[in-house]
């Protein structure tokens, strides 16, 4: 049995992060999958919200111990597991990778995920539609925020040119933005390191659509 | 001439966070106002996103160089002057702290901004009663899930008798639900925990009331 179980839901941004790192870090993890719409959503099962009462995925296990929060999974694998580094020695260059970070994971795309859009929609009526344009709105901000920020001090990756858990955040984000039919021109420098990215191994076992979950192509 | 200069607006919860942070470690810092609403906001001018393109208070500058997102400069702090730890050494109990700054950090605060507010309104026409609305709802939502997150692990403060960087999320955001004139009863243990730290004067020092760009009261 694996130390690692990892909760996770195909299409979810944040667990995609997580997959990331447990793959960059050569981690064996069970793969857990909490299905977030069918039967009102497994995240909010009872049991599931023993694990993480906020009821969203993902969630990680080691050693049968629940940590919620892909900023906190992240940093928690750094500490146990270092290698690779994920963050870069030097205080300030990690600050700055973390601003990136949290620029995608407090400043984006709590904005657009799935219970925001819901509610949205329950409250206004805006429809799929309206719901699909809230989400480009914020999701166009953030990542125009992000070019930005690391247009002059990205290189190959979102710092220089070794990947840091920015680019693990960036990835997954460039996903949703895709999925809301953004126009990726409008962020060259990141959909420049997008593509280094997606040419790692690491990352393409990440994706959505390679996930136990994931629906069959038909 | 300080060398950290932070650029803050008083009534900001993720302000709030670093100006606690910055007085448990005792630095002395220059704090330069940054008016969010005024004159189309601040945070809008190209001075300002020069140093956060984000547009977003707040943002640190050490030694000239800016660093923005309140979890990135926490954990730089956290780096660069390490006494009093605001991360417990333990890299499981750390993990914990990472969980509830971000299950405030990313959970609930961004769904209640300024920002957010004024889109919905843009949107869907919901008023001032609607804005209020939204924002209780994502509070409310937020603040039970850190209860049951931090109900069994706590002490007097957000993980055991130490003060930790939880501490530092949890008070600006309870200072917000009472913004929205929410019912602290339902949050037994935040809202002793909000007294425990509110009594020590790091924190008191903190409060946006005291704040230099906080509005005199006649």
């Amino acid at each position: 049995m694996c130390e690692l179980i990892l909760y996770s839901y195909w299409r979810s941004s944040c667990s995609y992060r997580v997959r990331i790192a447990l793959n960059l870090k050569k981690l064996a993890y069970e793969y857990r999958a909490v299905h977030l719409i069918r039967d009102g959503g497994g995240q909010r099962h009872s049991d599931y919200l023993r694990l993480n009462p906020k009821g969203e995925v993902p969630c990680l296990t080691h050693r049968g111990r629940p940590l919620a929060q892909s900023m906190a999974i992240i940093e928690y694998l750094e500490r146990v597991f270092p290698a690779p580094a994920l963050f870069p020695t030097d205080p300030w260059a990690a600050a700055r990778v973390r601003q990136l970070c949290e620029l995608v994971n407090a400043g984006t795309q709590p904005l657009q995920n799935l219970s925001v859009l819901q509610e949205l929609d329950r409250r206004c009526h805006v429809g799929p539609a309206g719901q699909s344009d809230w989400a480009k709105f914020w999701i166009d901000r953030g990542l125009k925020a992000l070019e930005a920020t690391l247009k002059n001090t990205c290189g190959r990756f979102c710092l220089g040119d070794e990947v840091s858990a920015a680019d693990l955040f960036l990835v997954p984000q460039i996903y949703n933005a895709v999925r809301y039919e953004l126009d990726l021109n409008a962020y060259p420098t990141l959909e420049r390191i997008n593509k280094s990215c997606l040419a790692m191994e690491a990352f393409q076992r990440a994706e959505p659509s390679r996930q136990p979950d994931a629906p069959v192509k038909t």
